[in-house]
């Protein structure tokens, strides 16, 4: 896999698409579902499929970082390590601030790419720097109704008695989790209803249990939410070895 | 300068920060305002300055543009020809259509970066690919009150008698434009007043003319807002020569 790619300096300005998966010893977590949504984001960005083989690629430790990254005249896979910061954070949970988006619920224009996983990450960083400058891990973004979305780089599953909650992503207006999804998919499993639904910052402060879902993290515990701290959930061991992490 | 660059696949996702510079046979326009906005774009990135030198940097032809790329990691100059269609829209003008961007005024996010002229392009792409399918050439942003903001890639100019306006980028949380802001630093000079105002989109259809302003177009005249066919003005080519395009 490269260090380092032979690229346009066109390619510099973030106009693709990409895809991070789990790669593990037995191959790359959840493929078929991260590659149909690379091919989803790429038809939304006018791209041309490219193909693609992810056959034999596994990890040659526990765990590994696999990177499909699609500009609009080049595709690279790079396998890397998992950085510290995001294993640390599976295990010792996420302190996470909430703050408003800007737009209102269904507000977003079309042209704005929402449902695509775009390259044009500079915004997703800044938030996520904005949210370590005040002391967070993360940030959970708000519609200006005071929704809760998703965060810059992960989805939102939450726990509300029996039923292991996420957001509808296309009422919402927000990337599709395939993380979450999958979790959501197993969750009759061990008991639990799955359950798309909208849910307000002070409602979701009321929820038995909130995690970020993204496939390198995982599923990190919320443990704290505006400040205020949140109790261990039984539940996060359960659903962590539900998804193999 | 390069045709491509060697990078780290990190540098694909759109992180930092660009300009682009009308170079001419006497060397780059507009040097120092442009650098001095890559340095305040780049601050707001928490990118460290990288040297950056441009003496005896001239355009073979008659006009060039002059790139420069700034990434997490590394930076890249580059000179390459005008795109035909930039060449056209500047002489011919440009049809353009409004859209709301979904934003009220002073409501994007602290960390959205507006201030700075970011890589991560796809969703600028993404609108003039938008208005383009709907028969226009470019697009021009509102707020969800209906104030206009800016283009994609041009800031907006319009005269109002003998007032040559701009919108202030502050109150309106766009992109200080360098050839908005040099054009009306020259209005006096041809009996002009500069004024910075914020203008509705219905106060805009009653301009005396409408302009997009940007480094490599320089001043593009509007010939249609919205399927409305305008007049052309005589101060169209006036302010073109003001500008030396």
């Amino acid at each position: 896999m490269p260090d380092e790619v032979l690229v346009s300096p066109a390619e510099l300005f973030g106009d693709g698409v990409f895809e991070t998966i789990h790669l593990r010893p037995s191959g790359p977590f959840l493929a078929s579902a991260h590659v149909e949504r690379l091919s989803r984001s790429a038809a939304l960005l006018d791209l041309e499929p490219l193909p693609l083989d992810l056959t034999g690629l596994v990890s040659d430790g526990p765990e590994s970082a696999l990177r499909i990254i699609r500009t609009r005249r080049s595709q690279h896979v790079t396998v890397s390590p998992i950085p510290p910061d995001t294993l640390r954070e599976r295990d010792a949970g996420v302190r996470v601030i909430s703050a408003g988006l800007g737009f209102a619920l269904g507000g977003k224009p079309p042209w704005s790419l929402w449902e695509a996983k775009i390259l044009s990450y500079a915004p997703n960083f800044a938030a996520r720097r904005w949210a370590r400058e005040r002391g967070a891990d993360d940030l959970l973004w708000l519609s200006t109704e005071g929704y809760a979305l998703e965060s810059p780089t992960a989805s939102l599953v939450w726990l509300a008695g029996s039923d292991l909650c996420t957001v509808p992503w296309a009422e919402a207006q927000i990337l599709p989790g395939t993380t979450a999804a999958h979790l959501l998919s197993l969750a009759p499993s061990v008991g639990l209803r799955p359950a798309h639904r909208m849910i307000t910052i002070d409602e979701l402060r009321g929820a038995d249990a909130i995690w970020l879902a993204s496939a390198l993290r995982g599923l990190a515990s919320v443990t704290a939410l505006d400040d205020a701290p949140r109790r261990p959930s039984p539940w996060t061991p359960i659903l962590r070895d539900l998804l193999g992490y």
